[in-house]
């Protein structure tokens, strides 16, 4: 059997088993690891790989917003359990004609993302590589131990939540694939794309309260993310397609091109903004605080249900059959 | 400019530059970043990455010999501090016709390695890779600030240490690279070169002693490591080559292959035991002590001179000029 037939799910699940830990120490299965320190302070710690060829292609991202990606993917993995990110470590792997020009930009994008999140970058190891750039950062951060959100903590009866739109960076990806005539909402999706935006500040503030039970970031695409939330917190979800918090970017060159938006939204995936359930009573006050204090929406989608690892669309409140290809790190090589 | 030409150390210290840390962090140039966490305990952390082609070729390394080995060699680095490794974090980019029964012998090296050490496996990523298997650990342990040692402390007089052997890992390789026949002493350097053993106990016990100035482990060769110490130190070495240690197996090998033993064990590679400095009064006490707990030597090869970045070799007490080729992680691809 090949991992192909294995699957990412299937791998995951045997490396759980095989380097299973005990509690207080969080192993594998959620956006961090946690290692309690203090009363105060516990570590999250977190790595993200980029691999030429699978994540990005060199001639299309600029080495500039490749080393700010690769630093904002890892920081979106700290924000998901609400805490604050603080020590990098980067390994790169690179083939021996790369340019020391192309290097130096990766290394400034790093750097300009490292400064936006005050981060410090304190080691990692450098190789060379026959064919293909790897690139990984392990990202440490920090929490308060008890304000750190899990994706396990979901209840029946709590309300779906997002920090931002979905489906922008899914849909830069296919207007890059299809090499669509920029104009502004073009340009607006490629920019979601190369340039994520990491719900950090958000984060610390949906973790500072108990109304918030799960939270995760959504790197694979809502519909694979949301299923692995449920399946972690054992209980099943309702989303109404109508409340997606999709751009007007995204319509309008969904429309363009007949694309279906709302496909997109739900797998585009690389969307790094929370996914999150609130219960329900607390709903409309954490909403308007959101608001208050972010200016912009709290966006609801839906609901977690009493259905076991059952995800349901529905459509102006009728059950929806969608058709979609679920994610997998090696079906998509 | 290519990556060839700059070379990797031109690469890191550019790296050093543009993400310098104040103290007490102490960041990229050592085995590990430290990060002080409470007066008792600090944090060190370290990162290797492992590339197919580059570190290891699939078909002559068994997959949990190459699972063990991508533990150990991070394992040295915390050893080379002085530490206790405790979490470990894995990337792994796999590609898509990866065999589930090698995979799962990798797991299983791992595991060993993960259990002789301690080391909780907390976390990590999966994914999906073109060309080449990448492996990558952060393996994050604990050490006493106060006792940490560090590779720029070596001061003029001190004596240069070994803990073990140096070139059988290297004569492994090159037995392997030229398909030798099997017989004892080819077994010997092979498993050196497929299951290094770090000095993990003894880079905590030679860590508590002040007596003990500079410390570092040999992963890229004597050579080019003692020229790094040296560099950091802001000193130079002079080594008597009669005096390095080198089994008999290697002895034996090299002379029915008509290699030289001592370029190996100089520019070898991979040997992961501790290169050492230590003040010169206190080398006998020292020795004494180590060869009583530990049951084999600590080996004084030679000793530290007030010659900037001059690593001098002598054959007998007379000046001995080496054509050694210098080690560059992107020259050897």
């Amino acid at each position: 059997m090949h991992i192909k037939e294995w699957g990412e799910t299937g791998f995951i699940h045997y490396l759980q088993q095989q380097f299973s830990v005990n509690s207080p120490l969080v192993g594998i299965g959620d956006d961090c690891a946690v290692i309690p320190m203090t009363k105060d302070m516990a570590w999250l710690v977190t790595t993200d790989a980029l691999i030429e060829g699978v994540h990005f292609l060199k001639e299309k991202i600029g080495a500039s917003q490749l080393g700010y990606k690769t630093i904002a993917v890892n920081v979106s993995d700290i924000a998901a359990m609400g805490g604050e990110p603080r020590y990098a470590f980067l390994s790169i792997a690179l083939p021996k004609n790369t340019d020391c020009n192309w290097l130096n930009q990766l290394v400034q994008g790093m750097k300009e993302a490292c400064q936006l999140w005050n981060i410090s970058l304190l080691g990692g190891d450098t190789v060379g590589s026959k064919n293909d750039l790897f690139l990984n950062i392990t990202l440490i951060g920090t929490a308060h131990p008890q304000k750190i959100k899990y994706r396990h903590q979901a209840q029946v009866g709590d309300m779906i939540c997002l920090t931002n739109d979905v489906g922008n960076a899914g849909g830069g990806l296919k207007a890059l694939q299809n090499q669509l005539s920029l104009n502004a909402d073009v340009q607006y999706l490629i920019d979601a794309h190369f340039h994520p935006q990491p719900s950090t500040e958000q984060g610390k503030w949906l973790a500072s309260h108990s109304a918030v039970h799960a939270m995760m970031d959504i790197s694979d695409g809502l519909d694979c993310d949301l299923r692995r939330l449920i399946k972690a917190s054992q209980c099943g979800a309702m989303i109404e397609i109508t409340q997606l918090p999709i751009s007007k970017a995204l319509l309008q060159v969904s429309q363009e091109q007949h694309w279906v938006a709302f496909d997109i939204a739900l797998t585009g995936g690389e969307d790094y903004c929370l996914l999150l359930t609130i219960a329900q009573d607390q709903l409309q006050s954490l909403q308007s605080s959101f608001h208050a204090i972010f200016g912009k929406p709290l966006y609801a989608i839906g609901q977690i249900i009493d259905l076991p690892e059952q995800l349901i669309y529905q459509l102006d409140g009728k059950p929806k059959k969608m058709h979609l290809r679920p994610f997998d790190h090696f079906q998509s090589i």
